[in-house]
């Protein structure tokens, strides 16, 4: 039988970050100042990042080299496996064979290290002392507050108090890596204290968080502002991805892979694997690139392209992307990570080239693909990942109707350690499906403005 | 700079456990049965265990083959990868070279499922359809639920009902893998009907829930019970972590190993990594064998080597082992996998026979070390791991005052993803030490009655 696991020697790690805006067929629109409306230029990002990470925001190379002390923090986990799904194919009765690269094995469990390791590094060399950043659920701040400590930073965690009170163990992981966290709205910004004063007992937002985070960078000289998705170089970091997976279905003995998928919030982890396949596929391989969202908040499937704000509070840049709208609020689902108005630029620039196709799914659906998963591979998925791995369900079954034989490969983005509470709703039939009313995305559709579409499409 | 991880192939999974017994300078002193004193045979446990297990208890072959179906199971996270801690050495500035076997990598995150999974496997060749257990924090529960659903049984946990209510998400754990999970005292059993009786807000015991487990296999025909650690067998299917690491240090370079360390609760995550160590030191290499262990709960510190019953209730074969006694209650250290009052009679026996010695460290102390480990190596570990760390700390730390350079070995036998509060509570300063009072232990020990040191000695 075929190898479980394909793995990589750290020596085979990738050097470089593949960069798909030197292949893309339509150039990028860039993110325009709010208030006047004309692109925004390094100077205006000079106090919220490091040069070195703004000069990757608007890089043309194809490749760029990876630091030496970048790489020498990843190899403690990565490469990251290649699973061949030998037990899924079996649960599901499929013809296809289904590969999974597991990002979960990074201590923060999830891929979010990629990007955070790199962004602590450049942030350390630029002679920066502090991050401030901010979180939901908790993924990024921990991966954030893990990266810190490898290069020395401090690291301060607006989480969204709802979070901080309700899933206290995120946090708990932060603090154990040496992040100081507060709860947001806090009374160590101006936008936490005005929050405070209109609402004592505000539940806090994403929103707000990153108002916070925004202004701790903005009035502190020795601290940066770090963001753990949507942006180009976020996403430039997470290649290591699909340039490893690359590589082990070659080791695998496959010669191509026809399907390729990933759950998107922001979009980091699906853009992490999924933009070295794109790149050959613009070369002309036939390969379908799947994008997995919640029906509960359908950026992708329902959002027109539109230049919108980054956050609630209106403090970003605006930024051209598939979005709900930045007022959108998304109903409650346990997949935190994909509750985001938008998606980044460059996946949502490929979804109007149709370099890649989004399907949205209901949250019973996912979970149900995530423990038939979780009752075959072992692995318990986050809610997150499950996304994709209803995706692969769906992908499998339409090649078994077909009568083909695929390859199909996905993200196992992270596991769900921290998020069983969600299982056992599903499982005593407590998970809500979340239906978005279709009156209540027009509302919010008819908020937005779209772009006219590119001459090139 | 040399490897941070020695990766080895899945084709190069050991094909057999290694079975101490056959090497041992002492030969094993019999389990009694508690009514007639008597060495207890393959009758007496056959309404328990299937007799493939049964045979394994009792084997004096060096080399058991693992069966195909297990290594099938198995290769989904084996080989674990062996790590070289060069962050942990740096942190600690030492002059030895530290080396790690991560076990935390399977789907339950502990060593645990390397036996759950033979057990499984021997249960359903020998016809059983069920297995009942118990589980105290859930460590072992979760990896039999896991196991058994590999092998298409049944699994029923009985969980300490205080560990049901205040960690359930080890329980919504074992529940997605498929298995029934009941707090302990349960209505199910007779067992557990008399305790709800005299008290129906019992918040169980490891005793109790054992006590209903047997009952569960001893009345069903078709049900087995499974037990994590402590027997023969057990430690056997542990081996896999230290052949791996032997072949693992041979490919970083390493011509041996001066010291290798593990946490000891019943003792078969240490047992799995020294064992095949052991083998190595009978046969003449000079090798320090560390036993770690909470200053709570001095097993092998301080309890003589006695025969003893393996649970509070009295219902288990008389067992040859290092022992507080059967009545013994350790405080409630956060290492809940410690808190036993005897530990495996293999291990107690190569403790008699001077071919490992033991350390007891006080709960501040080895969260000190956990936090250095988790800032260092990123990696967090579970409480009863970090027991471990604290001896390589200590280890380390005398190699460096005597002016050597050791290779010094541990087991990193879990991760601490369940188990954040422990460190909440370290970290904001709520962590009790739990200095066991001498009267208490000397109370203790006066209820045991001594074996005669065995002639070899």
């Amino acid at each position: 039988m075929a190898d479980t696991k394909i793995l990589l020697h750290e020596r085979d790690m990738p050097r470089s970050w593949y960069n798909i805006l030197a292949d893309a067929p339509s150039p990028p629109q860039p993110p325009l100042h709010p208030g006047t409306g004309q692109p925004i230029g390094p100077d205006d990002l000079a106090p919220l990042f490091p040069l070195d990470l703004i000069m990757q925001e608007v890089s043309a190379d194809p490749e760029i080299p990876i630091p030496e002390e970048v790489l020498d923090v990843l190899r403690l986990w990565r490469p990251t496996p290649l699973y061949r799904a030998h037990r899924l194919e079996r649960a599901l009765g499929t013809a296809s064979r289904i590969y999974y690269k597991y990002e979960g094995v990074s201590p923060a469990g999830s891929h979010k290290p990629n990007t955070a390791v790199a962004q602590a590094y450049y942030n350390a060399r630029a002679g920066r002392r502090r991050i401030a950043t901010e979180t939901g659920a908790g993924q990024w701040g921990s991966s954030m507050a893990l990266a810190c400590g490898f290069f020395g930073l401090e690291c301060k965690v607006y989480m969204v108090r709802v979070s901080y009170d309700q899933k206290p163990y995120r946090r708990m992981m932060m603090e154990t890596w040496g992040a100081a966290v507060v709860p947001s709205p806090s009374p160590d910004t101006n936008a936490g204290r005005a929050m405070l004063e209109r609402d004592p007992d505000s539940p806090g937002s994403l929103g707000i968080a990153i108002s916070e985070a925004v202004e701790d960078a903005a009035t502190h000289d020795d601290t940066s502002y770090a963001l753990g998705s949507v942006l180009n170089h976020v996403l430039l970091h997470q290649t290591v991805i699909g340039q490893e997976a690359h590589r082990q279905l070659d080791l695998a003995g496959e010669s191509g892979v026809d399907v390729v998928i990933g759950c998107v919030g922001g979009g980091s982890n699906f853009a992490g694997l999924a933009l070295p396949f794109i790149r050959d596929k613009i070369a002309g391989a036939d390969i379908e690139v799947i994008a997995c969202e919640p029906a509960a908040c359908p950026t992708l499937t329902r959002g027109p392209f539109a230049y919108d704000f980054g956050d609630t509070a209106q403090l970003t840049p605006l930024v051209p992307m598939h979005t709900l709208g930045h007022d959108f609020i998304p109903p409650g689902i346990h997949a935190g990570g994909l509750r985001y108005h938008g998606a980044a630029p460059i996946v949502s620039q490929l979804l109007l080239d149709n370099l890649l196709r989004a399907e949205a799914y209901r949250q019973n659906d996912v979970f149900d693909a995530a423990v038939t998963f979780a009752r075959s591979e072992g692995i318990v998925p986050a809610p997150e990942t499950a996304h994709a791995i209803k995706g692969v369900v769906d992908a499998a079954r339409r090649a078994d109707e077909a009568g083909t034989e695929q390859v199909i490969l996905f993200n196992l983005s992270g596991h769900g350690h921290f998020d069983m509470s969600a299982y056992d709703a599903f499982l005593h039939g407590r998970l809500e499906d979340h239906e978005l009313p279709e009156a209540e995305i027009e509302r919010a559709l008819r908020a937005i403005e779209p772009l006219p579409k590119p001459a090139s499409v």
